[in-house]
């Protein structure tokens, strides 16, 4: 009995002191005006950056989150995900609250949990929500400037929901793939893209399977040209057979953008 | 004819010259974040001081503006009102355009317009929409941290709509006068008070002929104490009758504030 009991005691022991290493997912909502995108930069604060500064001093030991979408300078977030590996015992759900008293105002932990330990938010399937903003009016309203784009030009919003019927399902999205971009293949599934039209704003919604570099930003500055008259609806068609960027509309700035949410399946 | 022809030419060269005097009213919209108030401060830049500065330079002449609300540090503002008067010729309507190219990105007219000479801000009849914004979630949301309250704590919105019907009409406001206000009556009338939810913001609408100091977000904060369960909807009854700001809730703070609109009737 004496010698069990003693046994049962080295085993607890050891195990207390083995940390099990686990996987966390953040789901992480930012504000990107004050930052140089997402990834990691030799000059200027990321959020990638931020996040690992903090975590690694939360949890006292080097942290490197991985990113799902890595977003541009400037581009914001509700809904991003990050994935780490760490040993500390502090419960997953338990991190955001830890992490958000450590990270500047404008990077928020939505919420933090434990994920299997070859989970790995780029290599599964997903479905990601963009919105682009843009406000339409005489002049620019301050409050709406970091999040929207201006614009006093008209738009027709009819002929933009006509053109973006044409992007839906799966295409192609070589002419709305920025230059030099390095990816196997530029065949991408738009699921739906809608416009909808908040009192003066208008909000194009995306969402898909996975987007190519700046592919949002230059759907919506190729919808706007179409709103503007500059295009025509059926344009769109000839655009997507082009596989030629030059063929599609300008890339919208991207204080428009904001990764709405990712959903995995 | 000749004589008469020479009369008519110096009658306008001397037109001319005499440059008439007109008032100007602007509609200002601001982000508040990065001000000081509305009000001319020694140290501190602040709306009025913007203003004054971009239309003095503007204008070639020394230029003070009125405006209609003296909004504190940190208020926001879709429509708010000044007026000043000017000797140079560049047509009212103009001046929003020429003005918005030099003031700071923050401050945006949104219309400039002559008004006769004697037309005063705060000596006319007028009606404002002030509206106060809450986010709810978990944890802040960063992209709506400038321009909404954040709380946790959850809200029975259908309780603050019951308190706040006791607020609509003519009372005299004095538990909701910040104190030292320098008033001679304290007498409003609240013509509207409306709770909108829209999403996760929750959205405090008043709107009324008058407001005293700090009144809207006195009545912010006290109907989220409603709405938080430590008063009861009746318990404004008794807060009316006290003319006493300690029996009113706390001051909300000023970034969920947003002056929406002056009609002058």
């Amino acid at each position: 009995m004496m010698e069990q009991s003693m046994e049962e005691c080295t085993a607890k022991a050891a195990e207390a002191t083995q940390e099990r290493r686990k996987r966390v997912r953040l789901i992480v909502a930012y504000d990107g005006t004050n930052y140089h995108g997402w990834q990691l930069q030799k000059n200027g604060i990321t959020i990638e950056s931020e996040l690992n500064r903090c975590l690694t001093a939360l949890l006292g030991e080097e942290i490197a989150v991985i990113g799902a979408s890595r977003t541009d300078s400037g581009v914001h977030a509700l809904g991003n995900v990050a994935v780490f590996d760490t040993r500390n015992r502090m419960p997953a759900e338990k991190i955001s609250y830890a992490l958000n008293q450590r990270l500047p105002e404008d990077i928020r932990i939505q919420r933090s949990e434990e994920v299997d330990a070859d989970w790995h938010p780029r290599h599964c399937d997903s479905r990601k929500t963009y919105e682009y903003r843009i406000y339409r009016g005489e002049f620019p309203m301050p409050v709406k400037r970091l999040y929207s784009l201006f614009t006093y030009v008209p738009l027709d919003v009819e002929r933009m929901r006509q053109a973006a019927r044409y992007l839906v399902g799966e295409h192609d999205f070589k002419s709305f793939c920025q230059t030099g971009a390095q990816v196997e293949s530029t065949v991408r599934t738009i699921l739906s893209l809608e416009i909808e039209e908040q009192g003066a704003d208008l909000v194009i919604r995306v969402c898909g399977n996975g987007f190519l570099y700046n592919m949002v930003r230059i759907i919506a500055g190729t919808l706007m040209e179409v709103g503007q008259g500059k295009k025509s609806p059926k344009d769109m068609e000839g655009i997507l057979q082009a596989l030629d960027r030059a063929a599609a509309g300008p890339t919208a700035p991207a204080h428009g953008l904001m990764l709405m949410k990712y959903e995995f399946l």
